[in-house]
């Protein structure tokens, strides 16, 4: 009997993950392909799909099953699969269950129109544009954190949806000790004084920048048959099904963010990827959190895409393709230039360092905007004013301000100090790494990433969603959140900027 | 109470019409974009899509509606939107009722698997790889026709499918018309010996034939809000929303089949386009039936696309665009290559005339099929067979013979039949179109085609589905299916090749 219960909720949640899968490609075919003109009727689907699988997710069998399923979960080993998606279920059940489907429809049209209503405005530097839909994102997402018992603070609820579990406090003694460290960081490298990185700003042609940059994540494991890569303003990564793994990146024409940027991606899509594929069409078959997430992200964009290490191995092949931008440029010099900090506007865009007070701008802002202390129209002016105070950069205009985003418009709020703390755990793990498969430069100066990648899966990918993103830092890393190791490692890093 | 249960009704088909469209996008994405890895998934995820369309649609709940609207039904001009719907509905609950929406998954699952499938099996001209996919499709087109009271044919119940209330004894009665005119025309026009269509083999940039088809179906009137054209080994059109037409077409390096795939594509597409938004969201939102459907993707490739009037307005910029392999190839040798009849290979780069030989082939290896009469390992024989018998031409290998086409391997049996239909509606609704527009040639020779596409529009686009395919045509063209008029369209236009 427990068995065939057990049965019965796999075949439930598979039904509720295909129907996710569905609006996950939705989703992606809008930014991606989508002619504009689909946009209503885009909408409409996904509001439907997104009702469907929150109405069959929070069908009542599902509780009566996880109840009946009480006695498994005890007596199974807290690692097995069968208790851990006992364990998960419930407590997304438990969320769940408070949020009318009706609701969950709402958001997610809001959220598909927001989206489609983004491209234009920025693209046309005209907040009035958006202020509607950043209007109805909020009013949804008071009634969303309406639907939950009171938190300690309003922002937990939305935090949650990306970084469960975590608070809105946790985040901030984080954030408060970044703070202290990296605001006398920023200016011991400014009183350093400018390095040259002008040759990072040219004719780069994208299609070349396309070409490489598959040539850097093939090697780190990209592969045909299980993933894309396209084109769109702003680079994410989804995966509309287990072995379907879909990057994009932005190709511009005068630089060469591309590849750092389809790094980056890559990172989100590799730990998805290595996900076990045991746990397919269940909720475990996912990154456990938004910050773990990032933290991979992170790890390929930064702790190997910016090693002098990689630069060993790929720059001789950057300089072929950009012979006319680069061939006189060393590499120790553009090792520099790609790792410059400086105070800048766009926070893709941001080095390491800085890009961590663009967050806490954003993670500010929002609890603001939340908690009725700011309102959507004065919404720019905070920007600019907050932009100043921390970064001292003047904003010329919102596409280069607010509007640089795209995750407010989709109602994602709560989401973006999941990146800070992506950053930080990001070398936490880095560490264990090291100290379990010795120094990886000679390896990454031959352009092998193997065993790195391979470390990554046991230890962490091939996790999934089965523990608490808690737990799986404490798993791979042996402590919980700690900020010290990321300051360590940045001021080592940049100790040659400074001196 | 009526009217709310008008709107309830619409509330629902809507929701079935969602999940119909997020459907039509999870396949779109999966014969244009997915990675190969995605394929398990995407099947998953259909077969659940699908079933829970088909599981709305079927609720007793829409039976009651249904039943609840026989006044309004009644009451309400047989023209008007509440009619349409009610009838139009009825009609499709009743069939649709009667299929477990268990085996409406499955057969979308194998659906999924088989073209997945088809792709390799027909690039290794291997049909041992394809085999067990077939025979998984025929044994669920049984279970299929077995949840249908006895017709008169078992075909009869495939049919239905793609051609609304139209019997195996009726196409069968058309083709044989077909038959016995094309036949002695076919024979005529060889007797007459070769044309020379060297030219239209060769090295011609697939780039630049996309941009070339691009050219001439902007001039129809493809726009970048509402349309995308991707390339696809085997062309095609689908919508995955109201405003949102998607083409495919293969650019062959090495001839322009190209630009009639496109221009064809065009043609399905421009039909779903021109429907009257405001039937959006419901079943009626649609083109009424494949033959009708067909019969504009031929009028826009064959009527308008090899006519002499439109190769006055096009050649000269094909030969800017191909000067190297058609500067010196004059307009009429031109026009004359692209209508060369000609038994060939390939049913879709099939002449006009040896086209129809092509469908009646299939149609007749289908009821075999169906009625037991030919086994699965069978029909690579069996096609190569009747190729020789119906055209004279012998198949080299599976690629170019039963491996050709995908229809089967999604389990498409019944569809053929409507191609030729098409080509038999096309002239008729052709005919009438003259008579109300006078002779179009002047406008093609200018690039104007906006006459003829609102012509068409008005009078067949934009009532979707409204009616009854034999409605439609008879709204439009004052008479019943007839094969007079394509008949003696093609007797006249190939008179020269005969004299």
């Amino acid at each position: 009997m427990t068995g065939s219960s057990f049965e019965r909720l796999r075949e439930r949640l598979a039904e509720v993950n295909d129907l996710t899968k569905a609006a996950t490609l939705l989703l992606w075919d809008q930014r991606v392909k989508m002619p504009p003109g689909g946009a209503e009727a885009r909408a409409e689907a996904l509001a439907t799909v997104s009702r469907l699988a929150q109405e069959r997710f929070i069908d009542d069998e599902v509780g009566r099953l996880l109840e009946e399923l009480r006695g498994l979960e005890e007596s199974s080993d807290y690692d097995s699969f069968e208790a851990s998606l006992v364990r998960t279920t419930r407590r997304e059940y438990e969320k769940a269950q408070r949020v009318p489907p009706e609701l969950v429809g709402e958001m997610r049209r809001a959220s598909a129109l927001g989206l489609s209503a983004w491209g234009p405005a920025k693209e046309e530097a005209d907040f009035e544009q958006l202020r509607p839909h950043l209007e109805t994102q909020l009013e949804l997402r008071h009634r969303y954190v309406a639907c939950f018992p009171p938190a300690d603070e309003t922002y937990d609820v939305l935090l949650d949806d990306y970084e469960p579990l975590m608070k809105t406090a946790d985040v901030r003694a984080v954030f408060d000790e970044l703070k202290q460290e990296l605001v006398p960081l920023i200016e011991e490298i400014s009183a350093a004084g400018e390095s040259d990185d002008g040759f990072l700003t040219g004719d780069f042609d994208p299609a070349t920048q396309r070409e490489l940059g598959l040539e850097i994540v093939r090697a780190f494991g990209y592969s045909d048959s299980e993933w894309r890569l396209d084109e769109t303003a702003h680079p994410f990564m989804t995966t509309p099904g287990a072995g379907d793994i879909r990057l994009t990146s932005n190709f511009r024409p005068n630089d060469l963010s591309s590849l750092f940027a389809t790094m980056h991606e890559f990172g989100h899509g590799v730990y998805e990827w290595g996900v076990d594929r045991s746990l397919a069409r269940t909720p475990l078959h996912s990154g456990v959190s938004l910050a773990v997430h990032e933290s991979q992200s992170r790890t390929w964009e930064n702790l190997v895409g910016r090693s002098r290490a990689f630069w060993r191995w790929f720059y001789p092949r950057l300089q072929q393709g950009f012979d006319a931008q680069l061939g006189s440029v060393d590499e120790e010099a553009f090792y520099r230039a790609v790792n410059k900090v400086q105070p800048s506007l766009i926070r893709i865009d941001a080095d390491e360092v800085t890009y961590n007070m663009h967050i806490i701008l954003r993670f500010e802002l929002e609890q603001d905007l939340i908690d009725n202390r700011l309102a959507v129209p004065d919404l720019p002016e905070a920007w600019n004013a907050r932009m100043d105070q921390y970064l001292g950069v003047d904003v010329p205009d919102d596409a280069r301000g607010v509007l640089q985003d795209m995750h407010w418009s989709g109602g994602a709020l709560g989401y973006f100090p999941t990146y800070a703390l992506g950053n930080v755990i990001s070398v936490q793990i880095w560490e264990r790494a090291l100290q379990d498969l010795g120094d990886l430069d000679d390896r990454f100066e031959r352009g092998e990433f193997g065993d790195l990648r391979e470390w990554l899966r046991e230890h962490l990918y091939s996790l999934g969603a089965k523990f608490t993103p808690q737990e799986t830092i404490e798993r791979v890393t042996g402590s919980r959140i700690d900020a010290k190791p990321y300051v360590r490692y940045l001021r080592e890093k940049l100790a040659p900027q400074i001196a």
